[in-house]
């Protein structure tokens, strides 16, 4: 029952679903661009999306779906152009997409999910999107090359894929999540430029997997951030389709917590590889905050550190410019007494403390800077306050991140 | 009594204002590193000072300085450490600063403020200080060098001076306002790493030289953003000496009103040129709103849009991404309908509109590119809604900022 199995799978890990991803002509470039998921059988469905006020329309498609309909069977991705600011028009883009993959897939057309990400302020041309999918529909696939292909098609200026599976036991049946995201740029909590889609063959009701949703993405992927942007198309999205014949999950208990501590690792590991793989990035830049007087402070003066420029350009250059982090610290919004914080940094190579009791500690230059050359870094913060502990997860500012998004769009 | 004239002075400018600017060993490099204001007769001042939980050591001993003295004579202001995050320590060095420069300057020790800026976490060598100021209090004069001596000597990665002087006329007599600034890296709303003094010969009450400071810096230092990380040394002080003779302004009215004016003619300009002079800036960024239901919610969109990273990059890369500006206003905390805006682009080389009623609008990507390709380039953001508006400032984001803060110590 404890046992939770990592593999490399992805969204056709889980038991009837198939995905394609293929080049539909949307990107400038011939890189696939349109990416299908199918479940064979009718799923439940939960969402998080966007805060943005100016929200893409497949974001304001889906959040009615996800709303409305009792199931859904399909989801239809393209990474060429975000549909975002562009009024009437791109919600008419959404409902034809639906009705042409409704038709093409034999499903009722509120079954059928849509996910745009790319540049904002452009329309998407609907002849290239039905072609698109009448060719996913046909390579439709459960392997594991299929989602890849999906994933493939789902990425913008993302350098790595971003897929896992888990398998564990509920009931003495096998139960799988598996999952696929895109991020790279516009990160920030609350939420990405992220696509994000979990696959669960678990059986489990639409309230419960809406409250697992719910409760993990707050550590999550809400807990990322690449360059303080929050996008207007961010979208988070898990069906399940209940094929691995478990004992339904209609309330909390052992079953549900099962459930949630698998789906924490597909979060998290999406998350946190999303962040190292942030715009530019050279490393992963984690910021732990514990001994916090509470979880909501905890939390602001992580995301606070991890997003800093200032605090990403020192990681960028392995330099242990402390001072950084306990200003990034002081404009969080929490309030604290900088007399009791002490700083670590941690990595690979070895840990070192560079800070307590208010003052610097008398350490190796060399030292810090060799522990701030790894390619996953922490920060690691002591509030020696109270209990209440936070993770947050960035990366690093580098030239190529400036260079990419002042010149994305050519 | 209406006409304000701007002139090249400096904090000498006022009557009574001395200054001087020494390499006193403190920064790596053999540029200037302390600056000296002294006034003949005492000032009255007010002070603002930054919001970061982390105040360094001189924030907080001009806080108790501003509150507590009735005038003060002078200011010491060094540019190689930041005194913060140094604790008992660094609060010592204040005291002896203080102590020190009283006796050189034969004035009481409650009538010297002191003002750091640099690297956070180092401690501020004390003898150097000492001999510093002895150097300091022989070149004291109130010539235009030595003011530009004293703001050589607080820059830190600014690459050029800023530095104003408006005249004005109350009540028959000529009024002189003068000020110089420092800023860079580290700037955010509210306030930067930033030093800002202005010195004035006006003859006006502790009480409303303290509202007129209140009044005008929520719409000029605070509505600037270089790197969104708000500094732990912010200070903004104002010195008025009362030599110009005026009769005493202690209540509004016209005087104020007029005193006012020109103040703001003289933060503003600080303020903008911060900006412009970011760090790797190659142009200043101005977002005008206007048309928005509140001022809170113009200066939210404002400050959101200036603040951006992908904003920053895209104004850098000449790039009419206007996306991102709409994307950022989504996530500015201001509530608005996406529908009724409309984005234009200003500059030296005419302006464009690229956006209205919800969609882009047909418009020339050439001709949009060379309107940012100005060296200030303003995107006019108009709601449409109500009669609110806001201005805030920043910068491009280039190579360069990257480049100075990934190895800014060594």
């Amino acid at each position: 029952m404890e046992d939770i199995v990592k593999t490399d799978g992805s969204v056709t890990a889980a038991k009837g679903f198939k995905a394609a991803g293929v080049a539909a002509g949307i990107k400038y470039t011939d890189r696939r661009d349109m990416a299908m998921i199918f479940s064979e059988a009718p799923a439940t469905v939960a969402g998080m999306f966007t805060s943005n006020v100016v929200k893409a329309a497949p974001v304001k498609y889906d959040m009615e779906i996800v709303k409305s309909s009792p199931y859904v069977q399909a989801v239809i991705a393209n990474s060429g152009i975000a549909n975002a600011a562009t009024s009437a028009q791109g919600m008419e883009v959404c409902r034809k997409t639906a009705e042409h993959a409704a038709k093409v897939l034999g499903i009722p057309e509120n079954a059928v999910l849509i996910g745009s990400t790319g540049v904002i302020g452009e329309q998407i041309p609907m002849d290239k999107v039905t072609a698109g999918i009448d060719e996913l529909a046909k390579q439709l696939s459960d392997t594991r090359q299929a989602a890849a292909d999906a994933e493939a098609a789902i990425m913008t200026t993302d350098t790595v894929p971003k897929e896992i599976a888990v398998t564990f036991t509920i009931g003495g049946k096998t139960v799988t999540i598996g999952g696929m995201s895109k991020g790279s740029g516009m990160i920030h909590p609350n939420m990405c430029t992220m696509l994000a889609y979990i696959c669960t063959d678990c059986n489990i009701s639409k309230e419960m997997l809406d409250l697992a949703a719910r409760t993990d993405i707050p550590d999550t992927f809400n807990m990322i951030s690449v360059d303080g942007d929050t996008s207007t198309n961010d979208t988070y999205l898990i069906l399940a389709n209940g094929l691995a014949g478990n004992p339904r999950i209609e309330s909390r208990g052992e079953d549900f917590d099962t459930f949630m501590k698998a789906l924490h690792i597909v979060d998290e590991y999406l998350a946190r590889n999303m962040a190292k793989d942030g715009e530019g990035a050279t490393a992963l830049f984690e910021v732990k905050v514990v001994g916090a007087d509470n979880k909501d402070d905890a939390k602001k003066l992580a995301r606070s550190v991890v997003s800093s420029s200032l605090c990403k350009a020192a990681v960028y250059g392995h330099d242990s410019n402390f001072g950084r982090f306990l200003c990034a610290m002081g404009y969080s919004g929490a309030d604290f007494d900088p007399e009791k914080v002490s700083l670590d940094y941690e990595s690979r190579a070895g840990s070192i403390r560079v800070f307590e009791n208010g003052s610097k500690k008398a350490y190796s230059e060399e030292e810090a800077g060799r522990i701030l050359s790894e390619d996953e870094v922490t920060v690691m913060i002591d509030m020696h306050s109270g209990n209440a502990a936070a993770t947050a997860w960035g990366c690093d500012l580098s030239y190529d991140y400036v260079k990419i998004n002042a010149d994305y769009r050519s």
